[in-house]
Formats: structure tokens, sequence, C-alpha cells
């Protein structure tokens, strides 16, 4: 049977900004109707067509398509425009980036019919010097495509910044696309956008230390994130269960800590990491998670004289339950001064290599148990006239606290603002009294509902949103320690990641959504930690969903996510020609058959 | 940092049955210990070692290893023993296969240091023409690895059947592994093993209608399903979503009821697939679902004078809640003779492409709604005298199943026992009124504790357990109508497939396990249903947990999970290595610190 031979089957009709699809013998050609292929129906039907986040300015896209040549890109800056060499250089392989994605859209497919017009894609930065993130980058961009008569299609992006430029040039890249009625690869002739994000901080936490993952499954994630528009890679890199950073100033922390000698990421791989990224407009900010969540690897650093408590304490400790929140047991030795110099080697090697503006310091979970059963910690306090009450050991962390910033600041001299998870420090008793408003930003990982977020709100916090119940990705699994299911399920559908809305969460707590507040609420974070993910199964727990935060952080929609799907079914088979083995959410007839998914409830 | 260039850091101890990580400056050398790798260590160790499903009868497994030369391996049918020409191919084929499966224990290792010694792997079959399956099929075998001085190492694998010894070569590839300690592929020097199956039904449906696998992605389930010792894919390869079975008898069927026209398995794809099958001691199962679970395609086959109730009714029906449980809907029109006429052509085509001994015939979930609101069915009821209950609509399906079954007989010649599912048709009220016992088999899709089961068994039908509660592996994640989790949540962790035990369930609603019982009970079947999986995500929704439904089945094991925990994640790895992108389901530590990750409840 050769279906190559037989001319298409179905075409696709435009009705009320949804994509009908009818058999081709259908097609009203006396009306002047012309087959239309799926893609273009796609991409110039419905206001959005198949932009991912939809941009939150104006938008004009014309339903005129016209080909490209993709053997004649011609990516370049402003003419008469001399850019900084980093900038320059950036933006070179950024091209390069930008015209291996256009040329995804040709696999599988057959030769082009059309050759096509050639593509001139030019970019304009404003602020040349601005490669890198602060926290206040401006993200913002205009992109225009137009087509004047005999002459090449020509795209404009005109951004701020490198990463705005990054952003525009993904908005330019996802109106492209193959045309398999004509054969060919088209751009509408005609596109007007202005965009910039709704929040500056969008990210995904990946936890590398419960499970190690490659340098080259780390930029399949990067690669997902520049194409949600996402701009942040944190990196939680480690834990008890391993030490796979490569610690050049105490290398048997790195020999004993990782899982294996290849689960090692060298400095080479963070540089090249950190490059990668750069290119795409994403930042990585480093997480060194203290003074809990240590372990694996630290016994292993002593030096002839040390003692046994010298460095991390409950190691191990059995039953875990008693010292821990999962196995294994360890927590930082708060009154010994050795760990802080390890601190300030950890800080210095990460702080050369990421060069990010942000810093997390961690700081969840600390077990007051464990600290309580360790005799030079007891004694310590002890000599100090502190009791043993939980105020107590809140006020030891808090010193820990102290120290391991004074360390941190001493290293990059204040210019990383330092990041903290919510925790029992960061109660409303104790906030403010333990930590600087002025200083920290506090990751959120309550519930949504949780009062803690209206505290830090409210007493000026910046605050970046990972409330479990939407943003762990992880939940919903088998358990892993014992049966039954993991302790956040269920799973979080895409959908309820589309409407966690950071600042309806604030508005059910209470808090007005002032111009203040809303400042103070820089993003969103998806965290997938890894006890029962690996390479092999992470892109599907991530994609899509993390693309739903993306629209959500960055388009602020109005709309719920029902006037969404269609676009977030077309962007999962971007994420998954992009290379990423994104989930299937929906079968194929329901992208083919927009609209008759629904449920009426 | 060079860790390579480092001698190993760690080394593993057998102590009580499961390998401790210690200090490779631990290891005891003044006491005779050794440096032991992991891999030895584990493969050596537990009574089990790495076996994966444990065998069921006599087991011995020395703790000595010797290296084998995967460069020098011998595969060989017992000298003087003629085998038939079928019977030879195959198992040349499978010897390659077993060859190229133990290269994979060397991916990304250094070059051996120790070369090793020759390899000869005998197959002795004792029905040397029995190659497919029957539903009696023996797949016993015996094996044993010896090595004599100064001589080759030699493994005999002895099985009645071909299947058999495919499952054999399995256990002695699972004997096989890397040593990275001495640099050598090892094998233990002496192994006495005697192994059955507990039941003989031992499958995973997987949905290629919802959405389409390619050729290559099944060819990978089939690989998984071999390294589990599992023996049936029954492939629901239509139904309304999409037609992907390419039937030459209506092309129009495939080329419209087709997602694409590169989502076809033409019948090249089909016998290729069923050869790969074969080859590993597989069978394949195919389904044709109906008189619901129709739709896509449909509408085209009708030729001229056709009415448009000829063959599928309320296809695209609105509101589809009312005439279906999913979009779209569509059922065949049961009194239309043509729909007859089509089931014997494609009855046909898959008989002659899949050679299978059983064939499903579907028969779930038929809305008699759909039936009611069709006038032709109507019409016909009414000369016919019947009433419009529900009874009367389950005499018309009654009708509907015994023409088709009719039809089927007449093309396999009685031969193919039928597969149906349990529906509103499996009632106690209908059971014995419209199915024969001694026909039919029966699928169990309800819950385990559903009365139906106890009434199949206890009116002697034979059963396959698909109780969607542990054998639903789409359960858990997000609903894809409307938002929330989806029907059958939560997420289903392999603990509970594990415990999913057959007898237990019967017992628990009162039915004895006599020798007759037990004989009725054919064993189970994993399902992925594919609304929201495709080979993007599938093996991680497959895999493990399929393994884990294996040694249920095939070792029928009286210990609990807990037992088999490190079995299975070492068996988890050996997915991954065969290419199968399994699930993770503890982290890495767990693996490397044997009991460490448990809970007391």
């Amino acid at each position: 049977m050769c279906f190559d031979c037989y001319r298409p089957v179905w075409s696709w009709r435009c009705q009320a900004g949804k994509c009908v699809k009818i058999a081709a013998k259908s097609v009203n050609a006396t009306a002047g109707e012309k087959l239309l292929s799926k893609n273009t129906c796609k991409l110039t039907c419905a206001p959005y067509g198949t932009l991912w986040p939809k941009p939150s300015g104006y938008i004009q896209v014309s339903s005129d398509v016209v080909s490209i040549n993709p053997n004649s890109i011609y990516f370049q800056s402003m003419p008469g425009q001399v850019l900084p060499p980093k900038t320059n250089a950036l933006l070179h392989e950024l091209g390069q980036v930008f015209i291996r994605n256009i040329f995804l859209n040709l696999k599988g497919e057959p030769a082009l019919k059309d050759p096509g017009h050639n593509f001139v894609v030019t970019v304009v930065l404003a602020r040349t010097n601005v490669t890198t993130f602060t926290q206040d980058t401006d993200e913002s961009y205009e992109l225009t495509v137009s087509k004047e008569k005999n002459s090449a299609v020509t795209a404009l992006v005109n951004a701020f910044t490198y990463p705005g430029a990054a952003r525009g040039l993904e908005t330019l890249l996802q109106l492209i696309t193959y045309d398999d009625v004509t054969g060919s690869l088209i751009v509408p002739s005609a596109v007007g956008i202005t965009d910039r994000p709704a929040y500056p901080y969008r990210g995904v936490l990946l936890d590398t230390a419960r499970t190690f993952f490659s340098v080259e499954a780390l930029k399949r994630l990067i690669d997902g994130l520049a194409a949600s528009k996402m701009n942040t890679f944190h990196w939680h890199i480690t834990d008890s269960h391993s030490f796979p950073f490569e610690l050049k100033s105490h290398p048997q922390l790195t020999q004993y800590g990782a899982y294996d000698k290849k689960k090692v990421y060298t400095h080479d791989d963070i540089r090249s990491l950190v490059h990668y990224a750069q290119v795409r407009g994403i930042r990585i900010v480093p997480e060194f998670d203290a003074p809990a969540h240590v372990g694996e690897g630290w016994s292993y650093i002593a030096q002839p004289g040390d003692g046994p408590e010298d460095y991390v304490v409950c190691f191990h400790a059995e039953p875990w339950q008693s010292y821990c929140v999962e196995p294994p047991c360890g927590q930082l030795n708060p009154v010994s001064s050795k760990v802080y110099n390890v601190l300030s080697d950890i800080y210095s090697e990460m702080h050369e290599l990421f060069d990010s503006d942000l810093f997390h310091m961690g700081g969840d979970e600390v077990n007051m148990n464990c600290w309580n059963s360790t005799e030079s910690i007891v004694n310590w306090m002890y000599e100090k006239n502190m009791n043993r009450s939980d105020d107590d050991f809140h006020e030891l962390w808090n010193s820990f606290q102290q120290e391991a910033l004074k360390r941190l600041e001493a290293i990059n001299n204040g210019k990383q603002k330092p990041i903290i998870w919510t925790s029992t420090l960061t109660t409303e008793a104790r906030l403010k009294r333990f930590l600087d408003p002025k200083k920290y930003i506090v990751q959120i990982w309550t519930k949504g509902d949780d009062q803690t977020i209206a505290n830090l709100v409210n007493n000026g916090y910046p605050v970046i949103f990972s409330n479990y119940d939407a943003l762990y990705f992880d939940c919903g699994f088998g358990a892993w320690v014992g049966e039954g299911n993991n302790w956040c399920s269920p799973f979080i559908p895409w959908q309820k990641v589309y409407e966690n809305d950071p600042m309806k969460l604030l508005s059910s707590l209470g808090v007005d959504a002032t111009p203040a507040t809303r400042r103070l609420v820089l993003g969103a974070e998806a965290a997938l930690w890894t006890e029962q993910a690996d390479e092999h199964n992470a892109d599907s727990r991530l994609w899509p969903r993390v693309a739903a935060l993306a629209e959500r952080l960055w388009s602020d929609p109005q709309e719920g996510w029902e006037s969404a799907e269609h676009r977030f079914l077309h962007h999962r088979e971007r994420l998954v020609q992009r290379g990423l083995r994104a989930d299937s959410v929906e079968p194929e007839w329901c992208y083919q058959n927009e609209g008759s998914c629904y449920l009426t409830t």
C-alpha cells in the first residue's frame, strides 16, 4: 500500500479561531478554498497561533504566509553597530542555534518543493553590554517580519538586552513551520509583536544529588527552558545522597561523595553548561544546601587530628526518621569552625564557576534532634548557657546562617543575592528576627494557601513561589520508602500548574495586589526532586508542565487553561521536535480535532 | 581532577545476604578479603543474586566467578541433534540476540583487562518443532554452568520448547556481568537452576490507536518482555481514535483512519514484529475491539448505494458523554450485514499476519444509548418485536457477538481461542446465557475485589487478570478531558503490582484455590492505554512495573515486595542497559546501600 503516492486526504479549515479537519475532497475549490496544511492553519488561525507563551503586548500575525529558504538565512546584528566581543560571540552562537532549530522542522520530511526566499534576520540590542542576568534584566523585545515585493523576507528583533533578543528569536522560531501541502518552510508574511514577561524570575529546579544527570541531559533542560521563555535553571547540585560537584579544594569530598567516579561535574563541565545556558539567555543559579542536606563524602575530608564531629554529624544515623526527613541523614556541625572554612571553599569555587547574580543557600529541613544528640554541639550550648529548647536550636541555626552568609559575602562582595527556603526559620515569630528582608529572597515551598506566604510578603521579603501543591513535579508516584504513593501525591496536572497564579494566591491570603506587593513576587519555579527521576524519565516529569508555568509567568493570562489548551498541545509537539521526551497529555485525536476533547461540568 | 587515575575507592562486602558498601581502604586484606565490585557482589551474595524474576525451582549459584571472553562465545544446539529448519533459524537469531545483549555489559567500560575464557552455550530442545505458543506451551528449562580445569566455560540450557529455551537463555544472560575491579566479564563458575512459570499467560497490552507507536518502540517493548520472562504482547491495535492497521481489503479505512500516512502498520511491519517477538519467545495477540471502540476511517469505506448507518453509528456524536465513554464516539451497527463482511475481512488479514493461538475480540464499553438513537437499529428491533430495554440491547449485543464469533471461527477454523473483556455482558445474570465458558477466555478489568471475578471462575471461565486498580498503568496522571486527575487515579506503585496476587484476590472473594480454579486463572496482563502515553514516555509508564508483574506471575512469590526490592532495583538498571527508559523508583543511594531505604510502620 503506497500512502506516499496518494495526494493529501485531509485539509484544515480555519473556522472561528479553530482549525477543523476536513476531507481534502471536501475543500470548496469553487469558493476559492485551497488545501491548507495542519501546521499552516494552526500557525495563522487563532489569535496567538502556535506561540507559547503567548505574547503579553501587541500582536499582529498575517494569515498570508511566505516561504523561506533554510539554506539562505542571513543572521546579523544591526549593520553598523559594533558589539562588544563577548556579546558578538554569544549572538553568533545563538544565530547558529536558531538556524539549527529551524532545520528541525524539516526532519523526516521530503525535500522542499519550494526552495523559498532569502531570509534576513537582524538583531538590534539597545544595551549591547548586558549579556548576563541581574534581578532587573529587561527581557522585552519587539519582533517584526515583512516581505517587500522582489526581496528577501526580513525579520527584525529589537531588544534592550541579550536575553531579550533570545526571547524574541524564540518567538520568531515559533512562527516558522513546514507546510506539507506546499512542501515549503513558511513564515507569516507580516508580523508585529511587542512582548515582555510578567515576572522576572521564571525557573526550574533540578536536583542532581539524589540522581546524577549527564551534562547532555542538563543541556536538554536548558533547551526546554529557552523554548518556553523561562530564564533560570536552579541547580540543586549536592545533597546528603551524593556530592557530584568537583571541589578542587577538598577533592575527597567529590571522590567519596559522588555515586561513581563517572558521576561528577567537573569545573569544565560546569563552565560548558554555564556558557550553553548564557548563549540561550538563561542563567544558572547554584544551590549549596546547608546546614541540613549534606552527608556522603564529608567523612573523608578529615585531616589528621580532626574529630568525628568536626564536619557532618548524624551521618547515616538510625533510625533515620529520628534524625532527618529521608535517608541518609546528615547535617553540618554549626559549632565547628572547620565547617565554615569548607563552606568558604565551596562558595568560592561555585562563585568562580557560576557567575550568577543569585546564590541559593538552601536552609530547609534542619532536624533539631540531630544536633541535640551530638555531644560537641550540646556541650557548646551548655557553655554558652543556652537551653536545648526548640528556640535555642533555632538560635543556633541562625548563628550558622549568619556565619555562612558572612563567608558568602566575603567571597562575592555582596553581589549575589542569597535565596533561602521557607522553613521553621521563616515562621512569623522568627522571620524578622533572623532574616533581613533587604538581604534575602525567600523561596516558598509550603502549600499555596499557607499563611507563611502572606507573612513574607507583608514583611517585605522578595519571594519565589514553589508551592509544592502546584509546582513539585515529583509528586504523585509511588513511595520510595515503604509503600503506597509518595508524600505529596497526587500527580499535579498541567491545568493546575497553569492556574497557579501567585497574585491570586496572595489575594486569597488577604494580601492586596499593590505595586509594592507585586514587585516582591519575583516569580515562580517548578521543582523536580529526583528520588525517583533520572535522565530517562525526567523529561516527561518536567515537560510540558514547565511550559504551563512558563505561560503563567510570562503572559499572566487572565483566561483559564481551556483557552490555552490547543497552543499547549502544539507546544508539547514543539518540545518533542527539539529533542525533549515531553509527557503526552492528550491523544493525537484531540490535537487534530480542536475543541472536541471537552468536558461539560 | 583525574578520577580515572584513582584506584577504586569503594568495595562491596557480602554480609547476611546484603552487599555493604565499604571504603576500599577498609578492605581487610590480612583476613584474606579482596576488593569486590558492586556487580559481582550483587550477582553472588543473596540467594537469587540479581535474577529477575527469581527462579521457581531449584537454584544453586556459586560465589566463585570465572571470566568469559565476549569474542569467543560459541552458541549451538545440541551437537548431533538435527533441528527443523525454522527452529534452527530462530535459534540462530536468538543466539545473536544473546551475544549482543552480553556486549551491552561492556558499554562505556574500558577495554577488558582479562580477556576471559572461551564460553560454550548449548541449547537442547526436547520438542524441536514447538516454536510458537499454544495455551499449554511448556516454558520450563534447566540451566547449568560449569568450568572444568583448562577448558572453556560451558553453559547448558535444557528446555522442552523453544520459548522455554528463550527463558533459560535470559537467565544465563542475567548471570553475566562486568566486574570493574578485575576488568573482566564474569559468570558464576557453577550454576544449577530448574525453573518454570507459575502462570501460562503473562502479558502487556499496548494501545496503538489513541497514540501511534513506531515499530522500533514496539520492538523495545518486546525486548523488555523478554528480559522479564513475560510471554505476550496484547496489541490493541485499533480504536475509535485511529485505525493504523493496514487493511488491504478496505484501504480507505486505513487511509482515512490513520492519524497520518506515516502512522500506519503495514503488513510488512507486522510480519517483522511477529518474527521479532517469536525469536524472543514472545507471542503477539491481536485485538480487534468491537462493536464499540470503532470510529475514524469507517465513514470512508462506504460504496455507492451504502447508507450513512451501514457501518459505524454515533460517530462523532455530541455531546459525547451521551454516546460513549470518551471522545470520539462510534459503534458498529449490529443490524447491518455489511458490518460483518468487513469484520470477516479484518479477521482474515489479522489471522494471516499474526498466527496466534489467541484472538482478542474486545467487547467492552458498549453504549446502549448510541444504538437506541440510531434509526436503522431501532427500526430493526421494532420489526423483531423487541423492546428497547437494557436487556433488549444486550440481546442485540449478544447477536452481534455470536455473528462476529461465527465469522472469526470461519476464518481460523476455531483454532484461535477468543478473549473478551468483562462488561455488562459478563454480569452474573447474562454470563452463562450469552457466553460459552468452553469457548471464551474473559479478561478482567474490574477492580480486584469485584464479585464479577468470582462469578467468572465459579462458572468455569478461564480468566486473565487486568484488574484496573493494580494493572492499569495509565492511572494517576492528569485528566485529558476536563481537569483534575484521571479516572483511575492514583498512580499504581510497583509494590502494589507485585502484590496483586490473582489467587489471593480470588480467595478474598470466597473462591477456594482448588486445582480446577487454579487452572482457570491463566495469568495477568498490565495495560497501557495511551490517551496520555506515546513512545517518549511509555517506557517509563510500563517499566519497571511490568517487571513487578512478571515476578508475580513467573515466581508466585510468597514473600512481600520488601524481599524483592534490591533485585528489582537491579533489574531496573538492566532494563535501562537494554535500551528501555524505565522509570526510576529509588535514588541510586538506596541501590548502593541495600536495606537503608526502609520505613518502619
